[in-house]
């Protein structure tokens, strides 16, 4: 269903169970990062409004998020800050094509890409964080994540052939698989 | 209430009345802009707490509008597309300092008097733009515009003391007068 081509390495929920604290405000960054992104797509295909419209949906979405990890951080005394993000999502933006209408499959397929893998880890921290509270609301997370994928790549086949943006979302994803078996980033949600 | 210097000119009505079309067009396209403005200063100023909450409630905001006006071309058959904008955002925010704490101040003052504007030309419109539909959206955009205004002006003081604040919102105020007084654009919100 997420179209991820490998798993996540058992290693990652061992590092993240040593820095919750790590974890959550990269996720916070990663919520007001994927808003930016779908607000984003919206100054660029200002002619397809289904775009528009999922993309509104979108950027709520991912704000209301934003806002409940800040309550999580607040309840827990850490305080929202500045962290330099993983190279994850500036490595696949760098395997966006430059040209239309390529660029805007590729710029809908790399963030529907990170919420597949954003929604397998949720799935991973509800059932291995430890932590009650954190489990409840990774749970509570995981369903809009997937949907957020699922409309990505439906959005894409407004720009090419449903057969061609397949096939490249399978390579995009073999990308993705790399990038994170290569990656050497310390604590994130997309280390 | 708005800190606005001078009233807009009675020829502004009489040239929107001449192409409402436009006018809607360019609408969409301000609600657009300005939810990408509140949602940008998210990502400079992640320290403030109340900052990120006011900005989450008018990226909604400002997003619950484009999807209305946009409703309203649907329903008049007119397609939403690109405009070149008006050269009014990009004068005022030609004023806005390069250095924090000042650059802070003066970007949410830009916005707060973009506001103030839409605010004061939402009213004309509710009461002079001759079509029953349009004024009452007109109508039903007012208060929120108002709120949003007071909401970037409070903000700014977040930044810098009250006094250096109001002194600068009289600065920029007298300037964002004088920008709509030499306009020589066509029919926009802003014009």
């Amino acid at each position: 269903m997420l179209n991820l081509k490998t798993p996540t390495s058992p290693r990652w929920l061992e590092s993240v169970r040593g820095d919750v604290n790590t974890l959550l405000i990269d996720h916070a960054h990663c919520e007001k990062k994927a808003a930016g992104t779908a607000l984003n797509l919206m100054f660029y295909y200002v002619e397809k409004e289904s775009l528009l419209d999922a993309m509104t949906t979108i950027v709520n979405e991912e704000l209301d998020h934003f806002r409940q990890v800040r309550e999580l951080l607040r309840k827990r005394g850490v305080r929202f800050r500045r962290l330099p993000p993983s190279s994850y999502g500036r490595k696949l933006n760098d395997l966006v094509r430059k040209n239309e209408p390529g660029r805007a499959v590729d710029r809908l397929l790399v963030a529907g890409l990170i919420e597949a893998r954003s929604c397998e880890r949720f799935a991973i921290l509800r059932d291995g964080i430890g932590d009650a509270e954190l489990a409840a609301f990774y749970g509570s997370l995981f369903e809009s994540e997937a949907r957020h994928h699922t409309t990505y790549v439906r959005l894409a086949k407004l720009f090419a052939p449903e057969e061609e943006v397949e096939a490249r979302l399978t390579e995009l994803a073999e990308a993705e698989s790399r990038i994170l078996a290569e990656s050497t980033d310390p604590v994130r949600m997309h280390s």
